[in-house]
């Protein structure tokens, strides 16, 4: 386990030096001293959380609540901070997919992918 | 990306390598060429992915079907092969959790861990 542990610190440090994380903490920090930016990305956060846990509720959301959200999203894409986080955030995930990808394919040769 | 990835294949190497991955992987061939073993085990992975699929889909889970499958686990359970291969399943979970909490930890410093 000590191996193991020494390289997800190593893969840890290289993924915190990565272009694609500093930008996104970049981002986040310049989001956190605008108010306004602030305010409208805690929203429309809140927006998604709820409608979340309604789905894992198994509760229906209603046509008004869809609709809301995407209005509250494109709201908040017409704001460039909020834009390039948002787009940030989405390669950070792609990244960590892949990553994960990598990591677990020792897994995969004993259980198949999850498409076979 | 490419150093991402380096560090990656690194750490996939040392999971592939650990004690704990050549113990799972060498039940499972020891499983695969147990014929009883197999069905038993494969009968169990059933019974549960149709339970999960179930709960996913919001279906209630009769009294009944929680009965079975808590007497298929204690079946399977009492096979040696298929108990231990349970239990190196569940280690290696852990030991991929914890890799997971390192390698995301930047991520925490941004958006702050799930408990706060
Ligand atoms: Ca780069
Ligand atoms: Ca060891």
């Amino acid at each position: 386990m000590a191996q193991l542990q020494d390289k997800a610190q190593e893969l840890k440090l290289a993924l915190a030096e990565s272009d694609e994380f500093k930008s996104l903490q970049s981002l986040h920090s310049q989001i956190e001293e605008d108010e306004i930016a602030k305010k409208m990305l805690d929203n429309f956060r809140q927006l998604q959380l709820e409608l979340q846990q309604k789905q894992m509720q198994g509760v229906q959301i209603s046509e008004e609540e869809a609709q809301q959200a995407q209005q509250q999203f494109e709201l908040v894409q017409q704001h460039d901070l909020i834009s390039k986080l948002m787009e940030a955030e989405q390669q950070l995930s792609v990244i960590i997919g892949d990553i994960n990808k990598i990591i677990t394919e020792p897994l995969e040769e004993i259980y198949g992918s999850p498409e076979q």
